[in-house]
């Protein structure tokens, strides 16, 4: 282990995480001199932002030199470990603007502040940074809006940093990643490790920042404010799903948002490395992918089954009002589809009020998810395309032991490594997903369970759900209506972990548990 | 598919299960002479045993003769649809006696009479021939003895067939019969399959008969009578889980019985193969048996924490007596855990009162269940030590892909197929308990979910453990002190399937889902 190089790469990691609290700094400036009086706390949002900048300058710099520069090889072990630490260190500096702001901000008495309490600050900030999106915000639009703002961009820069990372550096490096899932990635091969990742990173990142600001600019055409805009434009882009609005999505009840949303949602649900295809002229490759495919045939089902299922009752929003009709009842079904299966978790209907059945597709699609080497999170849509191949092929091998047949997906062959990567992918997230209701259920009914009777099982394994999968809203105390405020600390920093080892589909945290992994070789 | 062979022996095993009849008949017989007046309903017994053995009779002997005799070779796929068959038509076959016996024997108007309904009859049938337990009796004392007979019985014949099928018979034809899950089986190799299988049947059978006289004189001669001797030993060796006691063993009250049982469950849960290793005088290579030290360690630490898990709080009996202390606690808590995890389902202690984290280990306990090649349910304790020790080759080959290291349990190798074959049985259990919870609370919360607050989640998923690992008992809604009489009739169906799916280590129905199964080669 060369955990020099590590401590390095941290340090900048915490100079870069610093500057990007730059541009909600310079957002609560012009707030503040322009809205002062209507906007309470401005003025010490900006304070927060700049002192947290400070502080993520004054660790990150020493990590920096104190770093060894000799070794400029990054292994496995060390990405690994890199990347477990950008994400729980990360997090802890991103919490810090609104610690500090609630810290210059105190409530009058008896009014509780949620940024009060450091392990709130952190959930929010982990969740922004997983582009999870869970909340433990009652009131959001008492915020201010630059501390709204950087919220938003924690999402921005968490799928940012997912996409380079899974489409770029992991598989360039070999972990984890197998041919199936990355999309060939462009950019000159000879040229060793270093320079490859940076030329395929620069692809993507420019790729992000497009898509970003079309989707700003489509939100502002259609009447939305450039503060709105700009904020959900990175919450969409990241799959994230924080919004600056109380009601969500629903709090603009206009379907012209409603449908630019569900087209960016479904954008970054897409593998960033086929965009890149499509950019270099190979439609033709882009349109076959199988993982592609799968994905919208998923969507499109769902859409289909949930608007079958919700017809008859009206729809009820996030903000109250009530909808109903054959339109009305597709647009909200297909926006919650897309919403969930992208993992972004923008809400228009309170889906908690549906029926058993349309939630358990629901739930079913926070296990589904995205495509690999986009921002959405979940299992990823190919590793399901390949687990029923998997399964196939396994049964048919039950009676017909001597017919080989190698399962495929398009036109890549799914080796006995990959078979057992994908199976024991499927197997670990069942654990993590037993262990969590389990401990979720164990830390929040002995004072809660018998005073008020909420499901304690669908509330538990749905928060689970969500979290682990980077969607944000849950069913029954964790819906779409509903936050995470009201949970232990204890039950909070378990679900920041979930949200960690979904966002890094497990095995960057597994690994570190393994006494292997720290032995020298 | 040479189908002709299938009905054959189809036809024969209904003729074998219409003679295994007789001894409850003839238990009936003697009753009704001894004490017609003290017990009514006996000699309806007798008379519906006798016809349904008649009725077995005269559909098996059809069958036996119209099928082809041709053909003596035993394929995959006939033993694969000859296995489903047997379980699925061998329950409508003993189901009749219960039937039969409702209908000639109907209670007064008012009162419900659980055998009326055949849906209820074949889930007790199916519950019997899996070694499953779970009962839609309320009062089991109400019904006459040769009946109660007859339901041990189906758990000795069920068991019986288990371990034939799985020690002897499915490893020798080569279907599931990994070299890891059997313990060398016996008899000539070279004679080929035929002679090799009823050699090995053969041994067991007698393993079986032996295991079940030494029960059932050892609880005659702790002063239990002849009847339940003879009930509760077919009940134990087949971990069925049955008793004649509307209390289950807490109706004994004595530790005595207790501790006989404890015995014999353990033993029922040992791979049977090794019986014949210790017979062989073997020792060293019996005890050698990684299987059997995870079973053991499984079952003392399970005891160990639930005992200091209950410490504290009265233990509730499932005859309402309570009892405190250090001793009675252990003693309840080390029976509950053996009758869990070997999947037998006997109670003393009503653990439906036990605390959250005591339930969590009980219901792990039932997805680990027996040893492979036990009478014993659940996923079997060799696969999850397989498990365990793939999951940690996989982390490992995260960070040190170069590392090649074989997994191995005991002197065998994993190899590529057998991981990939365990990885897909976990994550197919996964599936099913999934969907069919999801089913359970489907069909059942409509009408009931809102009318007593019961807590549907808890219920389903612990009926669809229960059921598919093949326990008896569950939690809340179908605990200890329960049973499933109150279901709709399709949950009933449901956990019928589920009984079979799970004793027939799922395989031989999925396979019979898939359309190749039925094509012609």
């Amino acid at each position: 282990m060369r955990i020099g190089f590590v401590i390095r790469q941290l340090g900048l990691l915490l100079l870069l995480l610093s500057a990007t609290m730059l541009p909600a700094a310079a957002w609560s400036a012009y707030d503040y001199y322009h809205y002062r009086v209507q906007m309470p706390g401005t003025g010490a949002a900006f304070i927060a932002l700049l002192l947290s900048a400070l502080i993520g300058v004054a660790t990150g710099f020493p990590l920096l030199i104190t770093g060894n520069t000799q070794n400029k090889q990054l292994g496995r072990k060390e990405a690994l470990l890199l990347v477990a630490l950008a994400w729980g260190v990360g997090a802890a500096l991103s919490a810090l603007p609104y610690r500090l702001w609630a810290a210059m901000n105190p409530l009058p008495p008896g009014t509780e502040q949620a940024f009060a309490s450091f392990v709130n600050c952190y959930f929010e900030a982990m969740s922004g940074l997983t582009t999870t999106g869970a909340s433990v915000l009652t009131d959001i639009e008492s915020i201010p809006r630059s501390l709204l703002f950087w919220q938003a961009f924690t999402h921005w820069i968490g799928g940012l940093g997912i996409v380079v990372l899974f489409v770029a550096v992991l598989p360039i490096l070999g972990v984890g990643g197998k041919r199936l899932f990355r999309f060939e990635t462009p950019g000159p091969k000879k040229e060793g490790v270093r320079p490859r990742i940076r030329a395929a990173a620069q692809v993507l990142w420019l790729l992000y920042l497009g898509i970003t600001l079309a989707e700003v600019f489509a939100l502002r055409l259609v009447g939305m404010g450039w503060f709105n805009s700009i904020t959900h434009a990175f919450a969409t882009v990241a799959t994230g799903g924080f919004s600056t609005q109380n009601a969500s999505i629903a709090a603009f009840g206009s379907w012209k948002v409603d449908g630019i949303l569900i087209m960016f949602m479904f954008m970054a649900g897409v593998n960033f490395a086929l965009y890149d295809a499509l950019l270099a002229g190979r439609w033709r490759d882009a349109l076959r992918n199988p993982e592609l495919r799968a994905y919208i045939g998923v969507m499109v089902l769902a859409t289909v089954l949930i608007t079958a299922l919700t017809m008859g009752n009206p729809v009820v929003l996030t903000d109250g009002a009530r909808a109903e009709g054959f339109w009305p009842t597709l647009r909200h079904g297909l926006f919650t589809v897309v919403s969930i299966q992208t993992t972004t978790g923008f809400c228009t209907a309170d889906f908690d009020q549906w029926s058993f059945p349309a939630q358990t597709i629901l739930v079913l699609l926070m296990f589904i998810g995205g495509c690999a080497g986009s921002t959405g999170g979940g299992i990823k849509v190919i590793r399901w395309v390949i687990l029923f191949k998997v399964l196939y092929a396994e049964l048919e091998a039950v009676f017909r032991p001597h017919v080989v047949r190698t399962p495929r997906v398009g036109n890549a062959i799914i080796d006995p490594q990959m078979r057992s990567a994908i199976l024991v992918y499927f197997v670990l997230i069942g654990m993590v997903v037993i262990v969590a209701t389990g401990l979720f259920i164990y830390l929040e009914t002995p004072q809660k369970l018998d005073s008020d009777g909420w499901d304690a099982a669908t509330t538990a394994f749905s928060a689970v759900a969500a979290n682990l999968n980077n969607i944000g809203p849950g069913l029954d105390r964790v819906g779409a209506a509903m936050n995470y405020a009201w949970l232990n600390p204890s039950t909070k920093i378990l679900l920041t972990l979930l949200m960690a080892l979904g966002r890094l589909e497990l095995y960057a945290f597994l690994v570190l548990a393994l006494p292997a992994f720290w032995r020298e070789e």
